[in-house]
C-alpha cells in the first residue's frame, strides 16, 4: 500500500481509555467512515476510504501506544496468553477462508504453502473439522500443525513432476507469485482456488485453464475478531510455537531483519508498560 | 487447444443413423470416455479425455457429415429456424453464467464486451430477469441487446476516465486479454468477475486488488443445450440479425476471412444437403 509510517498490525495491549479502559485487548485493523454503504452493512474492511493499522492511514503497533475507534477493540478472555492473542488477526484471517468458500464434509480441501499463513489456514481449517493436506517444503513444520494433517514436501516446485488436478478446493499462503500457476494446475475441474497471498507485483497467471476448467479464483483477505478469540479461548491451537525471537520495542529494526529472514515464522516485539 | 482438423462446433443437420435419424438435430460438442467420475457425474464437459468438436481430437462442423455419440445429439423443435438454431451452443455457453454465479433479483449484473459473445449473455441475463448494462464500443449495436438492456461505450478503453467499483456481478466476454483488468476495477468488493473469454497466451492480471477486494474470478465455458433450446423455442432472442454472410461449404476458406474480419458477428456455412 505504499505505506510510510509507523508498521505493525497485529499486537496484544492494553486500552488506555474508552468502555474497555485497562483491559487486556486485540483490536480489528480496518477502520471505516460509518457512513458508506460498506459500513452501513457491517463491513468497514472494504469501506473505499478506510484506514488500516499500520497499513494505510494509520500508525501501527510498533510503538508505545495506538489509536484505533473503540468499536474496532475485542477484550481478550483471560485464559488467553498474550503469546497467543497476538495471533489473532492472522488467525481471523486464516478463518475469512471459511466464510470464502462454502465446504461440506466431503469437501477435499488442500494448502499451498507451509509457512506462518498457511499453517493459521490448516488451524482454521481443522477448527472446522477437515484434515488436510499442505504442499510445502519444510518437512520439519509437521510438527506445527494440526493432528491428522499431512505436510507434502516437493509438489509445488516448477520443476517437481506432474499431479492430477484433483483439489476441489486449494488454498494459496506461499506469498510467492510464482507458485500461482501451479497451484492452478492442482486444482479440479469446477474446483476453487482460494486467494490469500497479496501480491505486490502484477502477476502473471494463465488464465484460459481458469476459463477452460472453470474454476473459481477467490481473493480473500481479512477476517472477523470474534471467530478467532472464540477459538483461541475453546481448543487453542499451539501457536505460540511458531515465535522464533522476542525484542524488545528499542530493537525494532533488529526484530525486522529477524523477521525477513528465510524460515522464520514470528518475532514478537514487547514494550515494557 | 493446437487443434490440427476441420474446425467448427457451431452447427444444425439432420441425423443419418441413430435413434434420431431423419431428425433436424444439434449436439453437445463434449463427448466424454462415459467412466471417469466426471462423466459419471453428468459432466462430460470436464472429462479428462474428452474429445470436443472440431477443437480437441474430433474432426468439426465445417464438413458434409460429421461424427458424435448419439447421446449428445438433441432433437430441434421444429419452430426454430437453422438460422437460429446455430446458436445453440454459444447461446448454451451464455446460459452457463446463470450456474456460474447465483443471481438474486437485486444483484446488478453488467457485461463486458458487445461482440457476438456479449450480446448473447446479455440475452442470457435478459432470460432471466435481468436488465443489464453492456459496456461496448458499438453503440450501433443496442439494436441487437434485449429490451432494457444498455450499451455503454468508453469504459472498457484503458484511457478512460476512472469509474466506481459498483458491479456485483461483471461478466467479462470480450476476448481480449487487455480489458480484464480494466474490467477488474468495475467490480466491487466481494464482487464477481465472470471470465468467458478463453484467451490463449499467459494473461497478465493485477492478482493484489483481486486479494485485497476480495473478489471472485469464475471460469466459465461451455454450457448445457437443453436450456438453450428451451429458450430458443419459448422466447426466442432475435439472435438471427447477428448474421452477417452465408457461404456455401466450398467457399469456406474465404467464410473464414470474413469471420475473421473486425465488426462481422456470425458467418454461416452451409452445405447443400
Amino acid at each position: 500500500m505504499h505505506f510510510e509510517g509507523v508498521p505493525g498490525h497485529e499486537f496484544v495491549g492494553v486500552a488506555l481509555d474508552g468502555p474497555l479502559a485497562g483491559r487486556r485487548v486485540v483490536g480489528e485493523i480496518n477502520a471505516g467512515c460509518g457512513e458508506c454503504p460498506a459500513c452501513r452493512g457491517g463491513d468497514p474492511r472494504h469501506c473505499p476510504t478506510r484506514t488500516v493499522l499500520g497499513i494505510l492511514g494509520r500508525p501501527g503497533a510498533f510503538a508505545e501506544e495506538l489509536s484505533l475507534p473503540t468499536g474496532n477493540l475485542l477484550p481478550v478472555p483471560e485464559g488467553i496468553s498474550d503469546e497467543l492473542a497476538v495471533f489473532t488477526e492472522p488467525l481471523a484471517a486464516a478463518l475469512a477462508v471459511l466464510e470464502a468458500v462454502p465446504l461440506t464434509p466431503s469437501t477435499r480441501v488442500g494448502v499451498a504453502g507451509d509457512g506462518r499463513l498457511g499453517i493459521l489456514v490448516a488451524h482454521a481449517l481443522a477448527s472446522a473439522g477437515k484434515e488436510v493436506v499442505v504442499f510445502g517444503r519444510h518437512p520439519e513444520r509437521q510438527a506445527l500443525l494440526p493432528r491428522g494433517c499431512e505436510l507434502v514436501p516437493g509438489v509445488l516446485e516448477a520443476d517437481s513432476p506432474p499431479r492430477r488436478p484433483e483439489w476441489e478446493v486449494l488454498v494459496e499462503a506461499t506469498g510467492s507469485a510464482a507458485v500461482l500457476a501451479r497451484a492452478l494446475e492442482l486444482v479440479r475441474p469446477r474446483g476453487t482456488l482460494v486467494l490469500k497471498t497479496t501480491v505486490e507485483e502484477a502477476s502473471t497467471l494463465p488464465l484460459a485453464p481458469l476459463v477452460v476448467n472453470e474454476i473459481r479464483l477467490v481473493g480473500s483477505r481479512c477476517g472477523r475478531f470474534a471467530p478467532a478469540l472464540e477459538l483461541l479461548a475453546s481448543d487453542p491451537p499451539p501457536l505460540e510455537k511458531m515465535i522464533d525471537h522476542r525484542f524488545p520495542l528499542e530493537e525494532a529494526p533488529g526484530a525486522l531483519e529477524v523477521a525477513g529472514r528465510q524460515g522464520c515464522l514470528k518475532v514478537l516485539i514487547e514494550v515494557s508498560g
